[in-house]
């Protein structure tokens, strides 16, 4: 099995480190008064591309590189926060990069991988079509497919927000983190863990994913393909984990998963831009909606220093959740 | 005629610096390929109360401390920014803040000023009502009246902002500075033109406010009683700057003055949230909105680094302009 490690992510970070944001941690009086312990978000927000998937994105891409300097370009399937993470990632590189997205994606997410020179390729709304334009691409233009979290260098990549969250807040004890395929969950947790083995790593979703099963029995509670689940927070839509990042989750994460509401990811999110001044996703109100919630504040208050991933800012801002 | 001092900056900086942010300056490769410029946006929306506000009430309120160890406390009247500051500076100097408002304040203003700690009293609808209703506290409970802009000691701070920048941004050759009373102008005006007379200082206002008519002939052309201008930008509405401020400006800044449309602040408020994930109010938007005008785009080549405050980011997130 592939296996991800803490040097892979000292790596990723003196590979990925110039090109990148180090994002600043917020504090909150307001939010550490509303939990009675102290909170420090993580703005990835602010990361280059508007999410902390550049980091992982970035690293794939320096590496595929690396391995093969005749490469002609980068591929992936995402309209989403990967798609322009990879886009901007071969900007940096100087590569060509294709992005499939179903002819049904919508524009202002068309129009922010274009924006990072990227050639958008359409295709078929069959979860398949997506697979197979991929394939297609990858091997008539000698691409390399960047999947999006499933992916050792990219989940070493995104395990550099661990490193640096650590070294600019020793003191946590524990980090939210919102989970959709797992890679962001699994960088961190391989990271932080390794520096401080005591630290918890908490696991935040939509409601439906099933992921406390998973993680409890050690085993994949999903029957069929893979499914979207009903939510408003596109970043973490997807049910399953990956077959990479699952055992590393299983491995190093708290068994209790945080099933947030839309209403409190909108709650949470709305807490960041009134308290704080910062446009997030709703994938990152659901990390803050956990910190806020009912199930944390019944958890052992010896946990104090509590950081929270503010993974993304890459909302429809003509479409906000709450009008 | 009172006067304000680079040194009183200086002075007002030692002061007020450890209980406030030094805010970030962003920068946006969009924006510097939009402008063909090199663009500097100095977050004060991140600054403590959600605006620049923060440092002119914290001078004067440390300054009234200082001359009147006995002071009661401090008042008054602004449901706005200034209100908001002096109810944040008044907590960390532990006095008391009065802040006069409408009746007809809106309850979220009110909310923010009552989550600082201070108390808010209700006044008629007439403009002399809340100038009356101040008076009268100050007298009966020996407080000390500190002004939104028209003051020495708040000049003095708002200047702070300019020692700040030009530290970040040594090579800046231009500020846009949204422009209400003109106490943050006067005061980043005084500082900047101090350590580089060759900086220029760019004002900022809604559609309707004289000020260029004003900075030409050196005379005030506004008649009758103060009126508030028709925009959305409550941050800068006051159509006439003050006694103190205007004679400041007269000296020290640009005549050109850049007049904006409401769609214009939504546009340059739009861009922000978009680009640089961060929420502003449209006093801030006006600034951005104005360092993209076609106006600016015709203007000296030369100026090359261009500083945009963000003054504030106290916007209504349930009523955003564009909604």
């Amino acid at each position: 099995m592939a296996v991800v490690t803490f040097n892979d992510v000292v790596n990723a970070s003196n590979q990925i480190s110039q090109y990148l944001h180090k994002t600043e941690v917020f504090t909150s009086e307001q939010a550490d008064k509303k939990t009675g312990r102290c909170l420090y978000f993580k703005t990835e927000n602010l990361q280059k591309s508007g999410s902390f998937k550049a980091r992982g994105a970035l690293n794939a891409v320096l590496k595929a590189k690396e391995k093969n300097i005749e490469i002609n370009g980068v591929v992936t399937h995402s309209s989403g926060n990967h798609g322009q993470a990879l886009a901007w990632a071969a900007s940096v590189c100087s590569l060509p990069c294709y992005v499939v997205v179903p002819q049904t994606a919508p524009a202002v997410k068309k129009n922010a991988i274009l924006s990072y020179g990227a050639e958008l390729v359409e295709c078929g709304l069959e979860p398949t079509d997506r697979y197979e334009a991929c394939e297609k691409l990858e091997k008539e233009k000698n691409l390399e497919f960047i999947p999006p979290y499933d992916h050792v260098d990219v989940i070493a990549g995104q395990g550099t927000i661990g490193l640096e969250f650590l070294n600019q807040v020793p003191k946590l004890d524990a980090i939210f983190i919102p989970v959709s395929g797992g890679g962001m969950s699994a960088g961190i947790a391989i990271a932080t863990k390794a520096i401080k083995p005591s630290i918890k790593i908490f696991l935040v979703t939509p409601k439906g994913k099933k992921l406390e099963e998973c993680l409890r029995t050690g085993t994949r509670p999903w029957e069929g393909p893979p499914q979207y689940l009903d939510t408003i927070a596109d970043g973490i839509r997807l049910q399953q984990t990956g077959y990479i990042t699952t055992p590393i989750l299983t491995d190093l994460v708290e068994k209790e998963v945080f099933e947030m509401s839309d209403e409190e990811m909108i709650e949470g999110m709305k807490f960041i831009f009134e308290r704080m001044k910062l446009v997030i996703e709703a994938a990152s109100g659901a990390a803050v909606a956990a910190a806020f919630s009912q199930k944390f504040r019944d958890m052992d208050n010896s946990i104090k220093n509590v950081g929270v991933i503010l993974c993304g800012g890459n909302v429809d801002i003509d479409a906000l959740p709450w009008y």
